[in-house]
């Protein structure tokens, strides 16, 4: 059964993460991706821990399903590939300082007028206008200027990180969207778009309630632990082993989670509303420990889900690749080596799509410069 | 100048977070999109604060652009003008708990017999499979159980969640992504598909590193604070004012650091890579701190900035909203009222595409209900 991207060729010549996350969720859907690079290293992340067999879990994990060729773009001969992959390809991507693309003469007025079909689709930190274009980011940069990081963490402790590199993976997946836009229009209009993408815009683009909250009220919000900042009870607890999580996000499943827990708050105005409870949110967070601390995680997430609350456990990585719901979702895939045994284990496709396989492997992750004999040999079949 | 969606249906019968921001980027690129709402109170977030004037800027926030028609599907009345809906829409998006479509005779088999070309777009908390698929769940939850918060927050300390509704709003960007893939392969098949994401799914697709590192060392990795784990300098540093960031995410970018800090370390084995730095990466920050608190944030940016090395400020949201190049990149957007007086700011659309305007307004978010008869008047232009 054919895949929504069989024939959909992208060329790309990204590395590290944004632009790759981008281009593997393609490869997923069935796009040809033809990765370029640099000769001597190829993507930094080939050399990013963990290893496994002396390759990097890390490029597999990112590149898996998608071929290699080691080119240098400032030389002619390496220069005429790429010319002739152009020509036969669908999207180009690039995660270059802005500017780079135009040095190298592969900038998007030139390749527009000599491949009006191209759709050209750019990540960078900054974008490719404005004061700050130039300048050279990574996640961390833009999770701290971006805002993110302000809401992340305890209240009156210094902020963290998020955990995920969410400033190069949102940005991917921005740039994954609007290339897929420009595909559709491309359908009509017979022409390509270019989609410039800047991980420091995408930050602001996910902070929707912190948002809405600033520019109403002049305050920007601050850091609240494992609470909802406005929501309450919606935080963590702990059992007699260990934490869990209680969202009861309105009236009616407080209610439940007040029966469910033996609580005799029915008629207490100070857990009434959720405003109540938000004013009241620590006095109420121990008097729900005091009961959840009799039992276990296990004993409480069995009994809140029973009566309809949203509730679960806190789970490390180790735990979430074994949570029976996300085996069941095929979100666990094994990515091959070139024996076609199963060499690491990644995250699957989270888009589900009738009529389109789910597989449960995925193709290698090529070497550097890999698949050279092949693309050239495709290159030629005109 | 026409946008690249224009000409696009959506019917939304999707509310709160996941759904109505995947809704919302249609909608900014010129689809158009009818919010099916259930009568009395609508979309449970237009009852989220902030207010303004009444109205909820969360609510806002989300959906300005979309039209508004409130709908019992289980009256026949109602149900007639769904059906008349459903035969002029491109795009179907609900998130109710799995099973409730087929209770209402909307489910995906039967409507992709009445209608092939409609696609269908569920995001649902556990997905449409799985032993868990019936569970309700809130952002709160898929933080917790997908692996996020396990990596998020300080050493030795319980985990915090990610500020930002990332839960939602990934889920609603994965989403997205499946509907306009789709979307291009109807282009060819003539066919719709039904895309089914689910919350917990897509917090496990991000996790890329943390992933890499559990399948291959079998140990989960735990929150590191603000520090990337595997790189150093990576992370937040005082100056004499407050926090920045410092990404010399290579070598070369610790080399130029050492320079612009005046640090001697040229010749020293504990940082002379990567692995060494990581191993002494406190003793690391305690030195590059006594440098850094001689000066302020202000200072060391434009210092570190004009030597190349990633740095930044963290940001609370407010100065983000006002941080220029996010400015220049028209990343903050009036949000119209009725009078076409700018009443919220929003977030403006991260997709910056060539030949399609980058509007600075956004049209009002609907009253419940507020289109009706104009809705109505465009079923009956047949």
């Amino acid at each position: 059964m054919p895949l929504p991207l069989n024939g959909v060729t992208v060329l790309d010549l990204t590395h590290v993460l944004a632009g790759p996350f981008c281009s593997m969720t393609f490869a997923d859907m069935g796009a040809r991706v033809i990765k370029v690079e640099r000769p001597g290293g190829g993507d930094d992340t080939r050399a990013f821990p963990p290893f496994k067999d002396g390759k990097s879990a890390y490029f597999a994990a990112i590149n898996h399903g998608k071929k290699s060729i080691a080119l240098d773009l400032k030389l002619d001969a390496d220069r005429a590939i790429f010319d002739r992959l152009l020509a036969k390809s669908d999207i180009l991507l690039e995660n270059y300082r802005p500017g780079v693309m135009e040095r190298l003469g592969y900038g998007w007025d030139s390749l527009h007028a000599r491949f009006p079909r191209l759709i050209y689709g750019a990540v960078s930190g900054f974008g490719h206008t404005g004061p700050d274009a130039k300048r050279p980011a990574y996640d961390m940069v833009v999770q701290a200027r971006g805002g993110v990081m302000s809401i992340t963490g305890e209240k009156d402790r210094d902020p963290v990180r998020v955990g995920a590199s969410i400033g190069d993976i949102v940005a991917g997946m921005f740039l994954a969207q609007g290339v897929l836009t420009a595909l559709y229009d491309r359908e009509h209009t017979g022409k390509g778009h270019k989609i410039d993408v800047a991980m420091l815009d995408s930050q602001l683009a996910i902070l929707e309630h912190a948002v809405a909250l600033t520019t109403v009220t002049g305050k920007p919000p601050a850091p609240s632990g494992a609470r909802h900042p406005s929501i309450t009870p919606f935080e963590t607890f702990h059992a007699s082993d260990g934490l869990f999580v209680i969202a009861a996000g309105n009236d009616v499943l407080f209610e439940k989670l007040c029966v469910a827990l033996q609580l005799p708050f029915a008629e207490d105005a100070r857990f009434a509303t959720n405003p109540a409870r938000c004013e009241n949110a620590r006095l109420l967070k121990r008097l729900i420990e005091a009961v959840t601390l009799e039992n276990t995680r296990a004993y409480w997430i069995a009994k809140l889900t029973a009566a309809g609350i949203p509730t679960g456990p806190i789970q490390d990585v180790a735990q979430v690749l074994k949570d029976p719901q996300i085996l069941a979702r095929n979100m666990v895939v094994d990515v091959l080596d070139r024996n076609g045994r199963a060499a690491y284990k990644a995250a699957g496709n989270p888009i589900k799509m009738s009529d389109v396989p789910d597989a449960t492997t995925r193709a290698p992750a090529p070497d550097l410069d890999g698949n050279r004999g092949e693309i050239l040999r495709w290159i030629d079949e005109g």
